[in-house]
């Protein structure tokens, strides 16, 4: 047709080649939708599998990704340097990751939080990074999962605080500028709470991974017969440090 | 911490100013999806009626959203020129849009189909695209409006022969090339069909602006009381022609 | 090659169609250039020609370009909303206009600076800025006079007060925070100027259009012939007021 | 002033931390500007020279330039992965290179080519291309001086069949699809030229780094002193094989 012109101002988003490509999302307006679902504080492991659940959704459809690590309400999806899952187009690539992820937090919902209506329609900001290097790579996901230690224990000790009567900004004004050390030893002199035996999934947030999972396959003659297949696990481990990558050396290869 | 350096590898996508901004989503994949929720062809009223509604979540989310259009399994979405939501940075434009929809269409879904179980999880891509001048812009609706007309036009053809009988190849055979009137012609001859007759939705897609609507409000005193309010409305009218803009002139103003 | 694929890591910067390309490119380092050349303060007449024969020299290679607004050590080049050259590429507008304009400028340094040889060698940085509006473009040209006139009636003044035996410092000391009426006045009662008899050059900046001029062309037989060509000249008047643009309405057109 | 707002029009074009940056220049209609000014063909070593002496004075200007490499009317220029000039703004970037070189050719000029007056102004057009793998970036150099050799082996040839009485078509014709051997086999049995005898320069093209040289410095009091400075250098070398990098390791490091 004669406004066929108009799909020239679209513009070519087609992001560097032979860089790691991060997709990280983040939940828009979560303090309100948590409070609004009076998810356990600071962390709702209902609402924690959820996200690990979208995740999974995620990870299984598209398979340039590589991993995944989620935390809070954030989860950012690694696509491999040589992925060209439609021509590295950021803006595909975004917003399908947001709509798939969102679509299935949704989805699910009801099997996570089965006592608990969805009240909002939840939402998610995405944004698409790229690191042209490894250690950078890893350095950005070492920078999330630090930020998942910083978070958790200050959040620990500021509810502790909280459930033993101090006001909110009392917890705020015990714990500004204080040390891990301090807060470590807070929970436990206080509240007897050995910050360490806590459930990973807090300290640590999710990693997904695929991993060759042996399934039982019913035969068309009655049979069951057992395949092998690569499907997307959740792992809360340390991803800083060396072990984690020396143990899957197919994820930057 | 020493890995936050990692946030300077992002980029700024902020758009440029003085332009409106369409975020157009689009189903992924849907052919297979309404295939496997058996979507009626070529037009489903439940199915096309949750697109309006997670199109009105949308709308009602952000301000700055004058009007939107949707049609098929996709929904454009027309942010005001001086539009300074998140500094008008297309991913978080584009994955919110992309997000809430996806997100609000699946919440949506059972009160729409209450008898079709969601099969699979439903994702939308989405782009932002510039136009700097208002008539381009209506170019850019009316190039929508008028790719309506021309595939349900065609569709509602193919279907008819379909259902009479012929093969889906030999219903392509017979349509490929062939211009309106002919298919009008088809469509009253040989089916009985007044193609002008259709509901206005399938021949002229859902227009979404927001319209004055009165609302009774229920006081603290058990009273109720009446206010004014935006909300947004469905339409399905002509867009390509003045009438429209001359009835709405808010919209471009 | 087995090399080429590197060619695909370039990237598409074409700019948006419908909007003013303005290129502007401004002298690196300027301040020690023109001091290594002593150039006439705050003014020098043949550095400031010369900057406007560099201009002609670009308007007359891209027939693209509008119309150029210069000053000081810098110039703008106005592209036309609808130009397609280079497709619209903003690496090859930019870097030609910046390349061909140093290149003229050297090349024409002998003609406008006899007695001073080049001493170092000159250059400009540029960038590509789009506007959407013409409103918007007039406010980007009315920026750069107002500019124009700012700093010279401020640099008229601090030179007037350095040649009367002022040191730098005490000149800015004096001006510092002034207003127009004020250092018009200071021209007046202490030096005897009345600004707005200086050149219009010095307060206005340049301005290259094309005009319609007549040239003698020798025919083959000998004779002259009278004919019509367009020609970028050079003028300095007022490009703030509606004037100018009533004057030369195909500027906008 | 109220016209200021127009510079928030302006891109953030700030390129990927942690790539090599190559800003590559490109003579604009080179061959008709040799042709104008009679370059003695294939190879002009006068010109080439320029075209070097040029490149000298970008790379003297901006330390982040590792390395670069020439031929023909062409230029690359490497740019180190740290580089925070301008903030890897690409415009500037570019921009700036794209000026100096072309300055710098028109002011040197008449050193190289003294019985050669200036006839047009020779223009260069400049693009940033960003190489995330240092590989990649070695891969990009080999590209370029794979072509030096492609072209220079052709047009050798050509202009070899050309002198010899052929017309440019014939000569044409006759390399059309021929391989590197029957080239060298044509010169050598017919014209006498062993290929790999002629100057490097012409066959390999110009690198410049930037190397250790001894200088002597006048003293004020009047004695000699010797000073080590780096200075930009020109070789004609291969820099396709791992020789040349294995002893430059610094240009990667
Ligand atoms: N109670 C509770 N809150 C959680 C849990 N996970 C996340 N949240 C809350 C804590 C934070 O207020 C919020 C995440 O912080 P953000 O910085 O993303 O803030 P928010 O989403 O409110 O704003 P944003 O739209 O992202 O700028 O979500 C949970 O498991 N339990
Ligand atoms: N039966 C039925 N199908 C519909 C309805 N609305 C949309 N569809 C189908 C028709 C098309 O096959 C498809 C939309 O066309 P697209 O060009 O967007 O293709 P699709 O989504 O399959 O691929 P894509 O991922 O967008 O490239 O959705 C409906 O109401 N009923
Ligand atoms: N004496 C003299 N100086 C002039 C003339 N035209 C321009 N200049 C000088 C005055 C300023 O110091 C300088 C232009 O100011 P800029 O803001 O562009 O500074 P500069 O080029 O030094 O730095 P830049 O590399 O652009 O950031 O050029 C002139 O006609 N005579
Ligand atoms: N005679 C002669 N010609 C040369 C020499 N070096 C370069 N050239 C010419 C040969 C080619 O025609 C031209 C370079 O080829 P390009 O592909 O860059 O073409 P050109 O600059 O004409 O067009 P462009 O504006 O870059 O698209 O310059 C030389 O040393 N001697
Ligand atoms: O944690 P981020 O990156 O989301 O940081 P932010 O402070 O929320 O900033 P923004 O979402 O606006 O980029
Ligand atoms: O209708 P569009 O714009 O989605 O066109 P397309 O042919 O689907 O292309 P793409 O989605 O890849 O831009
Ligand atoms: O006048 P400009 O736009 O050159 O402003 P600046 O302060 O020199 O900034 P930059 O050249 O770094 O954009
Ligand atoms: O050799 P290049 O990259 O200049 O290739 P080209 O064919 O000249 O293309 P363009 O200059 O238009 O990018
Ligand atoms: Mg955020
Ligand atoms: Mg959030
Ligand atoms: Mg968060
Ligand atoms: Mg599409
Ligand atoms: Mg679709
Ligand atoms: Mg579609
Ligand atoms: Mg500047
Ligand atoms: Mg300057
Ligand atoms: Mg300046
Ligand atoms: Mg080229
Ligand atoms: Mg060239
Ligand atoms: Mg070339």
């Amino acid at each position: 047709s004669k406004y066929e012109y108009v799909k020239l101002y679209e513009t070519d988003d087609r992001l560097l080649p032979g860089c790691w490509i991060v997709v990280r999302l983040d939940g828009k307006g979560f303090t309100k939708f948590c409070e609004l679902h009076e998810f356990e504080k600071p962390n709702d492991l209902r609402a924690l599998c959820l996200m690990d659940e979208a995740a999974k959704a995620v990870v299984g459809e598209f398979q340039d990704i590589r991993m995944a690590f989620g935390e809070s309400d954030e989860y950012s999806f690694v696509f491999s340097k040589s992925c060209e899952l439609y021509g590295r187009r950021a803006s595909k690539l975004v917003s399908l990751v947001a709509s798939l992820f969102s679509a299935a937090y949704v989805r699910f919902w009801p099997a996570h939080l089965p006592d608990t209506p969805l009240a909002a329609t939840p939402m998610f900001d995405g944004r698409a990074v790229l690191y042209p290097a490894d250690s950078t790579l890893r350095d950005y996901l070492s920078w999330r999962q630090a930020d998942t230690h910083i978070n958790n224990l200050y959040n620990t000790c500021f509810w502790a605080l909280v459930q033993s009567g101090k006001t909110t900004a009392e917890a705020h004004a015990e714990l500004r500028g204080s040390l891990s050390d301090y807060k470590n030893e807070l929970l436990f002199s206080r509240f007897g709470i050995n910050y360490s035996t806590l459930p990973e999934r807090f300290r640590k947030g999710s990693v997904v991974i695929r991993q060759r999972v042996t399934v039982q396959k019913q035969m068309p003659d009655g049979r069951t017969k057992q395949k092998e297949r690569l499907e997307p696990v959740v792992l809360h481990c340390d991803i800083i440090r060396d072990d984690f990558w020396r143990q899957h050396p197919e994820l930057l290869a």
